[in-house]
């Protein structure tokens, strides 16, 4: 496996994405992020997702040339249209109007419809944090998972992100309402390996642990059983009816693929409302009552949320980034 | 176990409270939310949890003169001093005032700090909701569950409540942070029952479903493992840092008992935004998909959330509200 630098790995999305057509600020902008995503460790949602990205575009899901829209406006809340563009340049336009509307009132808001897979949710969270902002945003899904109660999949997966900015490092919390991903399910299945814990059931209705049999239902689990499936269910009502776009069991509808999603984007200035001085004693007092836990295993230090993407990047940044083989080949030969 | 109908709990509860000090407008609103909540089948925070209440009274914990007080304002968020008050009536109060913002801005946000437990969360989602807006709210607790990869209480339960308007019942997601509650597990334990999926460990360190067991260790497991917990903790710091009140850390630093805590409080003009008609057809489109899933027992439906809520509601409406035969007697001799 070949690790790639930063700026080698960048290139060649903005490579790709130019050939196909995108103008080379919004290919820059998409390359980056998906660099960074990959450069935090988040290889599904980065550098191993490309080739569908550029399948996307291939297909007509993806837009290059579309911009978002301002459909209308609302004081502090905003509701706009995706038009079907790159959907992480989307997602990082409508947090950075979200934070600008944050500045004027406290609080802002943009409501996204129509847009495309943001990849890496987590990225507009610590968006957010950069901009000294507490981020909170979600997004729906096609439908991916059965309602508790349920054995056929109606509802999303909804990643769900919330963020505090940090000198040293943001707190941010990026979590799919399922308890493991497909792509998480399938590594493990193909390495022949267990889930850690339950993750959906077999053919008998029993919670299982084995991704393979779980294959079998695709009854997969929601993170807390009936509590993540309500989750899940109110986090897409609110992105579908707040931006007037499509609900998860729509999104189903339209195509077994996934396109035309709901996002909403929520920023704090939590700088100015807070204050510098205050804001990083408040957060530190909590991580450092937090690394004082006993730990269950003594060589197992209990990690704040984003602590470990932060260690994965400074590692990537010095060595590069790990990209499989097959990966790369199949990137450079976009 | 009497059945007592609305209107006598809630004189009932409003008699103790303007014999505690409470004026009558504060203890008639304090006590309609408690009604509310018994009424709905949550009777753990509501009826049961009255002497409870009025133990913190007594102690001087919750000060029924005091109002919250607004520090400062900025736009379309604002934080509060709760100053000790009633906690449902400061949260109440607290989501009037976002509904308000929400009015002038499409999105509104109170920051609350020093307020005490809101009993049930999910009454400031119906109120919003009632209101035609989203609602969006969460609190802070005292430490009562180990960080995930920890074994010592440090992290909140913290509640977490979502909830959109309906013509017809509201859709209302109130989730705590923990998988169970202690009230839920105590309550199991006196049957002798077991949980219906892993609630905590065991002395051996394996997940148990035996809440008498997971009492030994009180490590109680957070919804999804690593998730919730990592989710409490943001939503911790969030209240916190806005607030400029105390984190679940500071809170178990007080006290053994639970006061001063830190909430938020955010209101979405969901009807003005989407429109009446748009908003019901959409939620209507989703809600009407959930419950034509397949279900996993043919004698047990799909439900949105709050759709229980709703049933108990009306069935308690009809038949007056159970109540135990000591908690009744207690309640009467406060």
């Amino acid at each position: 496996m070949p690790n790639i630098s930063f700026e080698d790995l960048k290139a060649e999305f903005k490579r790709v994405l130019i050939k196909k057509g995108c103008d080379n600020a919004t290919a820059d902008l998409s390359a980056q992020l998906m660099t960074e995503t990959s450069c935090d460790g988040v290889y599904s949602h980065g550098v191993n997702r490309f080739a569908r990205v550029v399948e996307y575009i291939d297909k007509g899901y993806i837009d290059l040339q579309a911009k978002p829209t301002k459909v209308e406006g609302m004081g502090a809340f905003e509701r706009w249209n995706g038009n079907l563009g790159l959907g992480n340049v989307n997602a990082k336009l409508a947090m950075d109007r979200a934070i600008e509307l944050a500045r004027e009132n406290g609080i802002g808001c943009v409501a996204l419809a129509n847009t495309n897979h943001w990849l890496r949710g987590g990225s507009y969270g610590w968006q957010a944090a950069d901009a000294g902002c507490v981020g909170i945003c979600w997004t729906n899904t096609q439908p991916n998972m059965p309602a508790w109660g349920a054995s056929d999949r109606r509802i999303g997966n909804n990643p769900f992100i919330m963020a505090v900015p940090r000198q040293g490092g943001h707190v941010v919390v990026d979590i799919a309402m399922a308890q493991f991903s497909y792509g998480q399910m399938d590594n493990k299945a193909l390495r022949g390996d267990m889930l850690p814990v339950p993750g959906g059931y077999d053919d008998q209705g029993q919670l299982s642990c084995d991704p393979k049999e779980i294959a079998k239902t695709w009854r997969v689990l929601p993170i807390g059983y009936w509590k993540g499936s309500a989750l899940s269910i109110v986090l897409d009502l609110v992105a579908t009816v707040l931006s007037g776009g499509r609900s998860v069991s729509n999104i189903g509808k339209l195509s077994s693929d996934e396109y035309s999603l709901s996002q909403m984007f929520i920023a704090l200035d939590a700088t100015r409302i807070a204050g510098q001085d205050y804001l990083a004693a408040a957060v530190n007092e909590v991580l450092d009552n937090l690394h004082e836990s006993t730990r269950v295993d003594a060589t197992k230090p209990v990690l704040y949320p984003g602590e470990n993407s932060l260690a994965i990047r400074n590692t990537n940044l010095a060595n590069g980034i790990p990209v499989d083989d097959g990966v790369w080949a199949k990137i450079q030969s976009l």
